[in-house]
């Protein structure tokens, strides 16, 4: 599909929520992988909206927590790559069942997740070549558009103009780090833990990197730290050889994970830092950096992933239980 | 101080809770393991509340991010076990800075953040041996409490029984796993890596456990596993030799914990399981047992972490950064 005709989805759905009259509370709802992209938009409805509240849930706990005020005044976000996902499946059936409102981003519209949810909207699976139909892109513009019709926040135009861009940017980053994504192959690929830290918008990457490229895709153990929880815990397991990848990005937490970069250096020997500060984004518009960094992240990431996996001749594709039983 | 000044503390905090108008939103701020403590108030809410939204936050990143609806409608709960946590004394001062009313927990009231809040609650740190004054405690009868006088929940009563009775029911439900916690001691001392896994309510206790105790207080490698999120990444991590200790409660979401539990035992040979079914709730009234569990978990797993420590020679007081110097 285009983007235009994202668009077009995009528009139709946001016509289905402004018709919930006492609209209130987001659901978004997913797992893993997907649930990782919900958590920005968590963070970008917490900053930006103050007629709504938010939230992520997994969807099997969504379904058995079954939060009480759920009903016909709430909006339900699910996602699922495949759209095949059984408990986001589920999801969207109950919060239907509840009369609620959904929207569902999926690859595949004709799927179960597709011909479930109200209103679908497609998205394109490319993990390692940009594009403003991506999975991030497209829940950025929902957002942003919804937040425009409803509010008047001013900032959808800026982030429609960042996402024109994105292929480029993507690019420029991830050769930009061509050297120190060698580097990490070879430093890392016999570590048997690797932590992932950030916060804000940016916990989103750093927890999928942690439970869907290292522990999934490489069986390697790992946790991502949340960058402010850092202090209160998880730092006393820094050693001179604990591995930590920290993401410093460009939204209003920054400051939490430069402090606790600034710690983790001081003790540990093995930081993998990727600071949103040296990424050239020259044509992305100031407004849209704070919200374009966490997507720019996900790419990013994905190419250590990618060499990550070559020096340790474990592809991103072998899998031991998914897919392969039922469970 | 005594129970009864601990309720009164809690009607004097109603009292001003109830007299904000337009109280949509409540924000759970806190660090570490007072945040822990914070998820459960997240799930009771969700669960209970059809008034209410909730959500639990660090509290760096609560300044950081800074929601946009903060405000005069919102409430801040926030807690520090020594009231001298300087992330969350300043979480109060912005809530309060936005107009929002704070209310505290924390074992002296004449801390800094005792100091700060407009309402402070005290509670008693007893890590070990468990009664009504405990914060978790005062948590669920500040929240059920406010349920009652708001939204008429009749849940309060059951909640007050079941902590009159908690000194004996976690007593018995600690000897019933003396052994296993013997053998526990002795199995695990040498390894690496141990996650913890459980979902709801006890996914407090699981966090709690995996960043204070296995990571702060042991310098073991660990990750609280959502057990929904389990099958979405996660368990590609499974081996004959990983350590995952699961928690099975008796909240709505133990279906959740359960399918992750038969799965892990399929391919793992080192499974520790907490399993709420044995206990010994015959003097806790039904409709408490959901919520008083992840309370009894913190216990017990308290329990397992003692021994632990005893056998690995490495004491739970033990640390290398945490107060020893400025971060």
């Amino acid at each position: 599909m285009s983007t235009s005709e994202i668009d077009q989805q995009i528009e139709q759905a946001i016509g289905a929520i402004q018709a919930i009259e006492g609209l209130k509370d987001i659901y978004f709802v997913a797992c893993g992988g997907s649930y990782a992209l919900m958590t920005p938009n968590k963070y970008l409805i917490d900053r930006e909206s103050t007629t709504l509240t938010s939230d992520a849930y997994n969807s099997a706990e969504f379904v058995q927590r079954a939060p009480a005020r759920l009903g016909k005044d709430s909006l339900v976000v699910v996602s699922s790559m495949s759209g095949n996902t059984p408990e986001t499946v589920a999801a969207a059936e109950f919060a239907q069942s509840k009369g609620a409102l959904t929207v569902g981003l999926t690859t595949d519209p004709s799927s179960p997740l597709g011909t479930t949810v109200d209103h679908c909207i497609e998205y394109e699976l490319a993990p390692s070549e940009a594009n403003d139909r991506a999975a991030a892109c497209v829940f950025n513009k929902l957002l942003f558009k919804l937040l425009e019709t409803r509010e008047g926040n001013s900032k959808y135009p800026a982030i429609v103009s960042a996402q024109k861009n994105i292929a480029g940017v993507v690019e420029r980053v991830i050769r930009s780090h061509a050297e120190r994504i060698v580097s990490f192959g070879q430093a890392y690929k016999r570590e048997p833990v690797i932590y992932t830290m950030a916060s804000g918008s940016n916990y989103g990457p750093a927890y999928s990197f942690a439970i869907c490229i290292l522990m999934e895709m490489q069986w390697i153990h790992s946790n991502a730290i949340h960058a402010g929880e850092y202090f209160h815990g998880p730092f006393e397991v820094t050693d001179f050889d604990t591995p930590i990848i920290t993401l410093l990005g460009l939204d209003s937490t920054r400051p939490q994970e430069e402090r606790a970069l600034a710690f983790s250096k001081k003790f540990s020997q093995k930081n993998i830092v990727l600071d949103a500060k040296e990424f050239d984004f020259s044509d992305v518009p100031e407004q849209a950096r704070e919200y374009i960094t966490q997507i720019v992240f996900g790419y990013l990431l994905r190419a250590y992933a990618n060499r990550l996996a070559e020096d340790r001749g474990h592809p991103l594709t072998v899998r031991r239980y998914m897919w392969k039983m039922d469970y």
